[in-house]
């Protein structure tokens, strides 16, 4: 058997290199892991070469691998009905929002369903152009909110290639003590500095011209950037004050990733449009969507909203949202993620970053951390892409899968996770940190 | 039962009223049809009213609803992995992209894929930008390509709202000898005169700025307008010679719909890049992609491809994309549209136009045609709203779910449709049409 699983994963990487266009990459020189199967934090290949799962694949399956109970929601429903137009009405589409809005502030009452994060973030946009009759969208440098023409114009990292094909987009760099862009040496100064910046940027532009504040609650790929106190309430204050509407995207940090249900929840802040993808059904069949507030969504009562996609609210997708919000609920998957994260995550990455001094910060809360790698702490200069492709080799060699970006490694396990798999991953973390990484 | 069963469909409108934003719609005066389940060409609420589906909802089942083979590619697929992140190799995506790649033209070899077919189009305009150095697109007014922020743009019907918010889209005009913009008056000469706007349009923009021309291959929800003799490899050459990328979108039209693999394998055309979604797997789990050439996919072996999407190649998908296009090919279905499209539909819709001064025009090919409804058929002024939802109501009373766009109805059953399927879906047409409609 034996063989003839290497052959499988053999044949794996020759069909994946004949025919399989990769996001985000040189075609060349890729050499990508092959992943045939998972349960819980593991994923295996076929020859059963096991990984413990720090990434959650992209931060998303914060349910774990093969979940048993949302497995089954899915080929229940598969049974059933697969695919239904969006004009349709669909219990189980109805049974999701209902679960989604629950979680959500009181006077959010509506979902618009769409396969990702992407389309989630330019629907949203749209619907607060369209509500304030303005165009600017203003986002930060340290931002990733998707890839489509919009959406990819609103992120802030490398990512914002073709900025050109799109306008009314403006950058503004948020809080991020560690690497202050605002001389800024403790939390309140850095949240007051921000928000100080953030006015001026709004001022600059014209106020009567900005749409929208779009905002990850916590920067995700951008470092797992934890706002500090007061943050997040200024910015509700300047929307408030200016007429700006407030997207939160809680792709990454949404459901259940912080121990919260949403990022926000944990902040005195509400938004007026959330988006959401990844942890609502931990990306089991594609889903995103747009909490929308009554206010926003009663201008679309008599007015025709300019927006949809062939498979909003699919009901796979939302046959996967019911099972999954029903097991987080069951089984404490969020107060998991919280303990997790106080109990276990953050001593013991504390610890981590005691003993070895190429961590520079650690950073986060839940399930949902960054260990930013420095080659020098004063100086706090990055480590360079070749030692964390190091990193990365060693982790993998010792069955880690990391999710690594830049010059940080995220610690992203499931919410799941368990007290003792986080044991194994700060062992092997450790052990990593000590080899001479030059 | 039944009581509880209309319970159940109560329930559905419910919750949809309440909590399911929809697309393309004010909110306010909806009444959405609901759908429980369904099997082949029908569907069916829960009290058991039952549908003859001649919409195949948003022209995607084209393998019908609930087949066996791929809701068990599914559920085998759900018991092994439901997700894994894009930069894996996974065996079930390099089989779905080998049986995509085995039926382009033989110098295309790789799939990205995407969700749907909105971020298909995004990559592929991306592709092409990138391989021309150029940045503008054209396309026509009468097309549709998606709802994201470049693709939108790259639509040219009433969707194309916020065409504002990119850049470097202009519009042109196709063929459509019903309503020719060209004052032609036969196939010959409509084609020829389309392809001399066209030229006519590249050189007025100037040929070096032009990226792209993206073309529905049969542009779908404007109308099924059947591209007239010579046309579409006239486009080809004028593609070649001013160095332009020409992009077919084959969301709609693609695998089988029109009685062939893609809808170009009709006509004496290759194109650059393909984009798909729809057919490919019948929406039986989110799926969209572009097939790229072997000479602009070279150009990202060495150079990174700036995009990508969390659930990239989702398994899921790939295992329904797998469980389709093997089942299309086991149970002949594309031949069975081509078939039915020849022998049913062709001289039954031809048959009807006869009888029904109100259809001014039938066209199409497979399970893909359009009745083009005129108040007047010297006018061809058409039809108003009120007609076609009076229309609507009536045949959906007679358990024949439609699909209309404009003054059209479209007939896009099934690929596996029957031609009793269809003998029964003509009666319900000639009944409707017999009626008083004013
Ligand atoms: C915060 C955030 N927003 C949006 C997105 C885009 O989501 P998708 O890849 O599903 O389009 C991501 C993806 O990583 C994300 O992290
Ligand atoms: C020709 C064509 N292209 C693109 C799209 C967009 O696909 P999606 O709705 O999956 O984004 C459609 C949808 O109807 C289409 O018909």
């Amino acid at each position: 058997m034996t063989d003839t699983n290497a052959e499988l994963d053999d044949r794996a990487r020759q069909l994946d290199r004949e025919h399989v266009f990769h996001s985000w990459s040189a075609q060349a020189g890729l050499a990508p892991l092959v992943i045939a199967s998972g349960r819980g934090s593991r994923v295996w290949d076929h020859a059963g070469n096991t990984y413990l799962d720090f990434s959650s694949q992209l931060v998303n399956t914060n349910i774990g691998h093969q979940h048993p109970s949302v497995i089954s929601a899915i080929t229940e429903q598969a049974q059933i009905l697969t695919t239904v137009a969006p004009a349709a009405a669909n219990l189980t589409r109805g049974e999701a929002a209902r679960r989604i809005v629950r979680r959500a502030p009181s006077r959010h009452n509506k979902v618009f369903f769409t396969n990702g994060g992407a389309d989630a973030n330019e629907n949203a946009i749209r619907m607060a152009r369209l509500h304030t009759g303005r165009d600017t969208v203003l986002s930060t440098y340290r931002s990733y909110h998707g890839n489509t023409g919009a959406a990819v114009v609103a992120t802030g990292d490398w990512r914002r290639v073709p900025n050109e094909y799109a306008r009314g987009h403006v950058h503004f760099f948020g809080p991020y003590l560690y690497r202050s862009e605002f001389w800024a040496t403790t939390p309140e100064q850095e949240s007051e500095r921000a928000l100080r910046h953030l006015e001026r940027v709004i001022q600059s532009e014209g106020a009567s011209s900005i749409a929208a504040i779009l905002l990850e609650t916590i920067p995700g790929t951008a470092g797992v950037l934890v706002p500090p106190p007061g943050y997040l309430a200024g910015v509700r204050a300047l929307a408030d004050r200016y007429g700006i509407v407030l997207i939160l995207d809680e792709v990454m940090a949404g459901f259940g990733r912080t121990g919260r249900w949403f990022a926000f929840d944990g902040y005195d802040v509400e938004p007026d449009l959330i988006t959401f993808a990844k942890g609502v059904n931990s990306g089991y069949v594609p889903a995103g969507g747009v909490i929308i507030s009554d206010e926003i969504a009663a201008d679309f009562d008599e007015t025709v909203f300019p927006g949809g996609l062939t498979y909003s609210g699919h009901p796979l997708a939302m046959a996967a949202i019911v099972g999954t919000l029903d097991a987080m609920d069951a089984e404490g998957i969020v107060e998991n993620a919280a303990t997790i994260g106080r109990d276990h995550l953050a001593p013991g990455l504390a610890a981590l970053a005691e003993k070895h001094s190429i961590i520079g910060e650690v950073r986060g809360e839940g399930v949902f951390w960054a260990l930013e790698l420095v080659a020098d702490r004063d100086s706090r200069e990055p480590v360079s892409g070749a030692v964390v492709g190091r990193l990365k080799k060693e982790l993998l060699a010792r069955g880690l899968l990391p999710f690594t970006a830049d010059n940080r490694i995220h610690v992203v396990p499931p919410a799941i996770v368990t007290a003792d798999e986080v044991a194994e991953a700060l062992t092997t973390y450790d052990e990593v940190f000590s080899l001479d990484l030059s």
